[in-house]
C-alpha cells in the first residue's frame, strides 16, 4: 500500500522531500476541545485507550483541523504494565497509577510477555481501525513506551520527580532490574511488531525518562534495552521500510550514542540545539524536534519567529522532522498549533532541494 | 588570611593538589538530625535564613560529622526576591511561595537593587558569623541564585515543573522580560561583591532552572546574565583569587559556552558524563560533581563503586572538585553521604601528581 503523502516515511529515511514535515507529539489531546468532548463521553482516559473506535476517532481529530503531516495512535505507554497486571488507573489530572506496582526482586519473576492479539488486542483494533479510516491519505506512527521509562512507572507506582524508589532499584538490585528490562524490551518488541503487522507505517520508543540517569547508567539501563528492541523490528513490511524513532527526553548530552542504535531517526527535545545536534549525528540518522512546547502559550508571530530560527538551525537539506520537543500541553490554543504548523509549511520548503 | 586546608579553592582554579575536594550541595539539610532539630528551634526555614547565629550553627553542623573541604554559606537563592519586596514564605515539603508576583512589565520598574548591608544585611551577618567561627580551617563558599533561576520564581510565585508562566512572558514580553533580568543581574552582583566583602573564598552561582530553556533561550536569557556577573567580580580580596563557579543543572548540552563566561569552574549534573565534559571544557576551566544525588540512597558499597567511576572517568590531573549532581536529598542515611566522602579521600590520591 503506498502513502499518499509518504513526506514523513521520506524524511525519516532522509530521502528528498519538498518541505519539512510536521507532527505533534499527543497530537490527539486535551487542548483540542473535541478530544475532551470525546473523553467526556468515554467517561475517562483508560476507557478512551481501550476501546478502539473512539481511540480511533481521537486519533482523527487532529487531522480534520491541521494539515498534519502523520497520525499517530491514541494510546498510553501503560498499556504493556497494565497488562502485565499491574492494575494501571488514569486520572489525566495528577497522572498514571498501578496499583500493584514492583517492591522486590521476587516480583519481576511474575511478569510475562503480555500477548499483543490477547490482552493487548484493543490496541491492535484500534491501529486497524485507524489504518482502515485513513486509507492510504496519511501514514501511522505506533509507538511504545521504553524498558527504562516503563520501568520507572512500575517500580514508582506511578510519576515521580526524582525516582528515587526506581533509582534505588537499578543501584541496588541491579539483577533483578537487569531482568526487569529485559522482559520489558521483549514485551516492547512484539508490542512494537504487532502495531506493524496490523498496519503502522513507522514506530517511535518514548524513553520519557531515561534523561534522569547518569551517563553511564542511561547506557546500562535504557539505551541498551532500546537497541535490543530496534534489532528486533522488521526492516520492512510489503517491500516498503518501515522508520524507527528514538526519543530521550534530556538525551542531548548522549545523542551520538543514542544515533548509533540503529533506528532512522532521533527525537531531540528542545534542550538541543538542532545545528549542533544535526553536526553531531552527522548523517547517521534523521531528526525530529525541537520546538519548546511553551513557546505555544505565545503569540502566533513569536510562534513563527521560532519556527523561522528552527529551520535555518537545520538548515538546507533533507533528514528534518518537525515536531514539538515533548508533547503539546492542554493549556495551548489550537490555534497556536495551527500557527506553528502553517509556518512550518510556509517557510520550509525553501531548505529543500527542489526550491 | 591564608585557609589551612585550601585543597578546594587550588582546585577550583586547576593548581595541583594531593587528593580531589570534596563538598555537598545543600550539605547543611535535612538529611542531618542535627539540622532538623535547630530548624524546629527555629521555628521554620525563614528564621533559620535570617537568624546569623542560627544559620551559623547549621553551615558547621556538616563540618563536625565529615571531614569536608568546604563550608557553604546556609542561605536561601530567594533571599533577593524576598528583599525586593516580592513577599517570600517556604514550607520546606512545598518549596517556596512569593505572595507578589511579577504579572504584568509594569511591576518589573518597581523592583530596585536590594542593599546588601541594608534588607540583606543578615546574610552578611551570618557570613560574618561563619568566617569567625571557622577561623583559617576551612574556605567559605558563598552563593546567589541565576537571575533567569530568580525571575522564573517571580514570575510563577513559586516553583514550577514546566514554567509556563515564566516561559510566556519571556517570549511575549521580551523587552520586560530584560529589563527584569537586567535590575536582578545587578542585585546579584552586588550581593555577592558583598558576601566576598564579608568574608567568603569562593562564590557559587546556581541556575537550577536554566535547563528549561531552548539552546537559544538559555544564552539570551540566562547565561548573557550570568556573564555579567562574573564579569563585575573582584578577582582577588587581600591578593587571593576568589574563584567563581557557575552551576547550571540541565546545561549538559551547553558546556562550552558556560565555561566561555569567565567563570573559574562549571558544576555538572550527573546527566554529563565527566570524562567527555573534560574533554569539551579543556583546561578553561575546573569542574564541579557529578554523582547523582540518588546513589546515596544506595549501599554504601554501591556508592564507592560509583564514586571510583567518577573520578575514574575524570581521570589524573588537577581541576576537579567532587560534589554530587545536584542538592543531597533529605532522605539520605547521613552515613551514606560519609561512605561517599570517605571513597573521595581514599581513591583519589592516586589521581594526582605526588603520588
Amino acid at each position: 500500500m503506498k502513502i499518499d503523502n509518504d513526506c514523513l516515511l521520506r524524511a525519516l529515511l532522509r530521502q528528498p522531500v519538498v518541505r519539512t514535515p510536521v507532527w505533534l507529539m499527543r497530537q490527539a489531546g486535551r487542548y483540542l476541545p473535541e478530544y475532551r468532548a470525546t473523553r467526556a463521553r468515554a467517561g475517562d482516559f483508560l476507557t478512551l485507550c481501550k476501546t478502539p473506535e473512539l481511540a480511533c476517532e481521537v486519533t482523527l481529530q487532529p487531522l480534520a483541523r491541521f494539515p498534519l503531516d502523520a497520525a499517530i495512535l491514541f494510546s498510553d505507554i501503560l498499556t504493556i504494565p497494565d497488562a502485565m497486571g499491574l492494575g494501571l488507573s488514569i486520572d489525566e489530572g495528577i497522572g498514571p497509577r498501578l496499583a500493584r506496582p514492583i517492591v522486590a526482586p521476587g516480583d519481576v519473576d511474575r511478569l510475562g510477555v503480555p500477548d499483543p492479539e490477547g490482552e493487548l488486542r484493543y490496541v491492535m483494533d484500534a491501529v486497524r481501525a485507524i489504518r482502515s479510516a485513513l486509507g492510504t491519505r496519511l501514514p501511522l506512527i505506533g509507538f511504545a513506551g521504553s524498558p527504562w521509562t516503563l520501568a520507572c512507572y512500575m517500580l514508582e507506582g506511578g510519576g515521580s520527580r526524582e525516582f528515587h524508589r526506581a533509582k534505588r532499584f537499578v543501584y541496588d538490585e541491579p539483577r533483578a532490574a537487569h531482568r526487569l528490562l529485559e522482559v520489558l524490551a521483549r514485551a516492547v518488541g512484539v508490542y512494537l511488531r504487532a502495531q506493524i503487522a496490523a498496519g503502522v507505517d513507522a514506530v517511535m520508543v518514548f524513553d520519557t525518562w531515561g534523561g534522569a540517569l547518569s551517563a553511564r547508567a542511561y547506557r546500562e539501563f535504557s539505551l541498551a534495552y532500546m537497541e535490543r528492541i530496534i534489532a528486533t523490528l522488521p526492516r520492512e513490511r510489503d517491500g516498503r521500510r518501515i522508520p524507527s524513532i528514538v526519543f530521550t527526553k534530556g538525551g542531548g548530552p548522549w545523542l551520538e550514542a543514542i544515533a548509533s542504535i540503529g533506528c532512522d531517526a532521533v527525537g531531540i527535545d528542545w534542550t538541543q540545539a538542532i545545528d549542533d545536534a544535526r553536526r553531531r549525528v552527522g548523517s547517521r540518522v534523521a531528526l525530529q524536534g525541537n520546538l519548546d512546547p511553551a513557546v505555544l502559550l505565545a503569540a502566533p508571530a513569536r510562534i513563527e519567529t521560532e519556527v523561522a530560527a528552527i529551520l535555518a538551525d537545520f538548515g538546507h537539506g533533507d533528514g528534518h522532522v518537525f515536531n514539538l520537543g515533548h508533547g503539546i500541553t492542554p493549556q495551548v490554543d489550537p490555534s497556536h498549533a495551527g500557527a506553528m504548523i502553517e509556518a512550518v509549511h510556509r517557510l520550509s520548503p525553501a531548505y529543500h532541494r527542489s526550491h
